[in-house]
């Protein structure tokens, strides 16, 4: 057997691929990455060399042995991978666009990962994930699968529900992002907070928060509670929270919480900048554009900075940590999607969840809450069913299932509505669903 | 000891009270009433004076030796009281309307038992069936405790949680109702038609229907996806349902479900309502005007069909036939709100559901159900957490308590919101509530 | 389609088939059953048709119109059944005496049921059980299936765990029996008492007694709690309770619960029985043996009084009294063995349970105990486990996972004497088990 | 305040105080105790003054500015501590030689904590821990409750049942010395080793042993396999595991499980020791006086070596390895007692159990496993019930409900037995139960 570990980045050509490739060339002393194979399908090769070229040159001035392999064959790339990581966007940015735009006309906000978008989204990407997965299951049984793809509590949900693959871990920068904001509300070193996560994806609490081991969330509550001081992240609007409100939850709320606590006034922001400036969707397309630019330089051989603005800070370290604590069996704490084993009591034991876990060689292990505070109970029950349904249909491609997942999704208000989306958003994707009435898949 | 039964009626001058008093004349063969006590408060005593003739004169006609006692003083009622029925209107039909209006001016629907009404109506209610179990403690600690009184989940839930009595049982018509609606729907006599009924008071499902025991819940969705055949009760508007919803969805809502699967056309019609015919309290406060000129009549010795419009249908048969199987041990099945005891499981053990019982002489015994299906189980538990955390604000009258009671009902779309409407109504109705900030009694 | 109702007896030539005949007989008016088919193997046949005589006469004499089908061809027998009862005994009498004889050569009661013979019981009977079932799904699949075959709590777990057939409900006489036995104690009739029954086959707890609906299980602890008033049932010695211990207690035990609580009493007086008159396999044998003489009588045309000494007291009430529940949909609460589904809350939720239950066209209904008394919830824990690990290992013919439920049998003292056994009656009843060492496929 | 940290140990006078000394000193760096108090009763003046006199030696030839003060005033020691460890033996030697002998007399071990004698250790030990954490409450709120006196698992229940007191850790060297047993098969450093212990006190199971992460349960199972390989500990007998057996179970026992899986030979075993050479109690009581002579002689000022044989190996390592990653908030993994949270599914969620957690400044966090493999549960379930209602026996001092714990204990054959050894041993240790027949405490 090669010394050394081969990953394998499903989507390679993205252009969040840098922040990986700084991540393992930081770390490369404890977790040796021998060859990272880069993949991406025939549309996205052009992205791909260029990416691939800048992860080269990362490379080379680090001074390290970390072989670039850029292959359009997935499954040439799988043989015998020991971390494989998925990062792709089925559908690229044009169907992200669609997935926010087709919502805000019916006065529903689209929300790419929880929301009516997340439901296409998940349509677009679970049956993808489960090839891959039957790919690993002959090619590399032995390897992990770490899953950035968003939606990634929905995707992870789909993964223990419609196939026997166990080996998979759901990851998201909304925790990571969450501890830095504390940080910088408190004024003081990341290192010094830790958070008691637990929940779903995008829809994570902070339970409880400490300074240097000691709680410290009632300070926190009250910094958050003046009203100019709302923690959020890049990609969702700052609107600041209700002072009683955020009193009387006396819990950290993730940025994607505004969507559910504040509908309204995020609809109506949305909707402005779509007007304006385009979705985000389209932000995020501008953007990329501009990042390309910067990739293609010759010169350029690190991370630039204007990536940060993408949305997907502190990717690399929560990244290249996860596969770091899992390769040296380092046994800290991070917060992944998993499955619950109890650990969160109102959710079913074999479904997904985002908690803090204990990473391990075995992979990680979720620290047992007893149950989520009964104020969230609902919301978050409320989207695992969701999730839950939302991936029944990207299998069973049924459409009365696609229906009840809409329906149900605490954004989208009523019957009539979630129907007239559903509609027109699996026209506009060209997905063909099929009604077949009485006869359900859906174990009750 | 004496022959016969003491039944004990807080609110006793309610408009409602002739069908109780039908319902007891028709079942005294084997349910022997001796003394009915109709309770009211001093507000109330003419009313209770109207409806007590009217009780006696019914029971006269009928030839049985019930004695009607009317009196203003609780504690003298409650001595030895075998069942004590409670269907008070705390704050009468003003508060209602106050709790169906103010709602209305923020684009939100007041809902007088899972909505922003239902909360107040529950701040008033709670404390005083608490009361009422103190007195029952010294004075009839042998009694069952029958609440009609909304909100009737609400109520049951600050029972389990904020007293030691155990010996109550929460009933509604909802489920009665949708029987009724399934028979006329299927053109059979009711009697015919059973129903597995799961879920909370008002927010209850029928998992299956049967029809002489065999299962016809696909034929009776079948009816209800048909556009203009929707079931429902005469206190909601007859929205019918999304064809293709209600094949999704698969299971039997109550009527009370169109708050929240179709809350946008329930919002219209109700202001539509509201500023043509006024709100359903204002509705109903004529109806009972018209009732009790009727009442009044000297020659009127039955209970008058015009009662039925008031939206207690079937009353008279649910609360008679649960007091009838509790005294005579009938061990029949009835829908009821008691302890969960773990007949749902993502439902706290110790919590209010509504749900098939067995009633025996002991109690009503919940039927195990597993879980409640998939789809339905985010919406229950957002209810049931608002009604526990309404309840608790009840009883400590926390500002911040009760914001968060507002600000998780699915009703309220954003935290700015809840605190408007929760402050307008607070003021509305006098209440003065205390913001204790970090210092929080609910127990996570 | 015919009318009347088709039964299916498999073990049609058993000694107990005329109470069952019985019981079809005098409920002919609400169950008319049109054919019942007694089935046996050609070993049987002699015996099927000495008892199948003795039915025709009973049915003649009773002047319905009941055929009697005798047949050694189970799927003839089974194509289009209502209802296939289950009374075989795989192995005979022979094999049970082994099953009690082999343990107490080491010192071990050997138990038919929950104890070293129960295993081998089961071992034998489950994969018969699981070939009728597969010959139901194609020729019966609206049946449902009555097993009264033992270990009948064993069965029905297996059923539950290694097919897909859910239409079954495990009987037995002992909840009857204990009825029976406290009217007798209270000195009033049967139909006068109700106990609420939960547990495990074999292994079931009165939690609450009630005469006329009202609870008086202190009055009977008090009962038994005098020294020579055990209650118990004709197969068990009828050894006592000692006072203070069914005090503290303070449930009512059934009979079998005397092997746990009081093991080495049992082991002598089954060792002395053993020595003296045989094992009760042994008696049984030669009750059999007089039992088909009377059978062979001509003139005999009534269930002859003898059979109620072979210890199948009220095994007609029980088996036609659940099958009349159910093909008339009267909705009574029965103690029968159904899945779990979350009605005691420390057993899997799919496993199978002794329970109280609605019994419907639809099957039985468990009623929700929340979970069982602390005192007991080990010994049921560990007889659940001891049933899941042998029917699994009826299913794979493992030696290890064999071994396991032989080790953590609360009747056998140590993992040493579990093998002894085991080896033993492996090699006398000639059954060929693998060891697959680290193989396992048990579900952790 | 004052810099460093106060910790109090009651029971200060105990042999093993040299351990937990030298743990300290070893730790200065991380963990600075500015204050050791040792607390005793007047009976153990005398070794606490020699072990204090032997502690002070020890620190003085560290070096360390380490306090240590002798107190019979719990009182004045308990103020403003910030960890109080609890390590007396209530009723000392002679207490534990009655509970091991008595039990004996009728056949039975007594097993000093999860068997008879532990549920008399129990009896003598719950109130004063209840009487410890009240004062804990006026005096040093803050502070943690380390226990380490036995039966640990049934004090950790007794104080989550019958206090509001949430501070408290048990902690025992099984698990450690099971890690030790591991490494010494394989022939590694033990800090290669890490186990996934999950169960009771005393009463754990390694459900997977890895080496430097990697699983290799089954390489260790099949060295235990191996007759002459059993892993055990000094204070119990030595008698390998059934190779089948361990084969079959497939998880690591500890060596307490043989007292339920190996019941015979160890009875014969104990009582040819008892006969020979005493009971472990007198062993102990023997080696108790070397210890102490040893520990007089002013010359030395280390932990001798000899203080090993007494059974409290790794004591000092488990004992300061917890305090340490409280204080210092490190979140490693230890195996304690704590509240089970969910952790195991079929124990309840308020119970004590003994898991892996990780350990924070804010307590020891569970990790959730699920449920315990199917075929311990019933064992474990039997012990968790058993530690329940002697706690409960404890405090309401109530002799149905102790006969009910002794009853209930696996290693009791018989409720008449059970009720000999009660009697007796209440007798010999002077307890005055009552006997409260139908009144009950216990939540059912």
């Amino acid at each position: 057997m090669k010394e050394g570990i081969k990953i394998v980045t499903v989507g390679g050509g993205s252009s969040y691929t840098p922040e990986l490739v700084e991540g393992f060339i930081k770390r490369y002393d404890s977790l040796p990455v021998r060859e990272l194979w880069l993949v991406d399908i025939p549309k996205g090769e052009k992205k791909l060399e260029t990416v691939g070229q800048l992860a080269r040159r990362m490379v080379e001035k680090a001074g390290i042995p970390m072989e670039i392999c850029l292959t359009l064959d997935r499954r040439e790339a799988l043989k015998d991978a020991d971390f494989v990581t998925t990062q792709f966007r089925a559908g690229l940015l044009d169907a992200r666009a669609k997935d926010e735009r087709i919502p805000l006309k019916y006065g529903v906000i689209g929300q790419e990962t929880n929301g009516p978008g997340g439901l296409f989204k998940g349509l677009r990407t679970i049956p993808i994930i489960l090839d891959i997965i039957r790919d690993m299951e002959e090619l590399c049984p032995e390897a992990w699968l770490i899953n950035f793809t968003n939606p990634a509590g929905m995707v992870t949900e789909a993964v223990f529900r419609h196939s026997n693959w166990r080996k998979i871990v759901g990851l998201c920068n909304v925790p990571i992002g969450m501890k830095m904001g504390v940080a910088e509300l408190l004024d003081v070193k990341p290192e010094r907070i830790s958070i008691d996560f637990a929940g779903l994806n995008h829809m994570v609490y902070g339970l409880n928060v400490y300074l240097d081991g000691k709680p410290v969330l009632d300070e926190v509550i009250g910094k958050l509670a003046h009203p100019d001081k709302g923690m959020t992240m890049k990609n969702i609007a700052d609107l600041g929270w209700e002072p009683d409100f955020i009193q009387a939850l006396r819990l950290l709320p993730c940025p994607y919480h505004r969507y559910y606590y504040q509908t309204e006034k995020m609809f109506e922001e949305e909707k402005q900048a779509a007007a304006e400036s385009g979705t985000r969707a389209e932000v995020v397309q501008q953007l990329e554009g501009e990042l390309f630019k910067l990739y293609e330089d010759p010169e350029l051989a690190v991370k630039p900075p204007q990536l940060e603005k993408r949305g997907g800070a502190f990717y690399s370290d929560a990244a290249c940590s996860l596969i770091d604590s899992m390769y040296n069996d380092l046994q800290d704490i991070q917060p992944v999607n998993t499955m619950n084993r109890g650990a969160i009591a109102s959710i079913p034991d074999d479904s997904a969840i985002e908690i803090n876990c204990v990473i391990t060689k075995d992979g990680p292990k979720p620290i047992a809450i007893g149950d989520l505070p009964v104020p969230v109970r609902g919301l978050v029950q409320q989207i695992k069913s969701f999730e839950r349904i939302a991936s029944e249909a990207a299998v069973t491609k049924d459409y009365h299932t696609a229906l009840l997942a809409m329906s149900i999704n605490p954004l989208v208000p009523s019957d009539t509505k979630a129907k007239q989306i559903l509609d027109e958003m699996l026209e506009a994707h060209g997905l063909d669903f099929v009604k077949r009435g009485g006869e359900r898949t859906l174990v009750k």
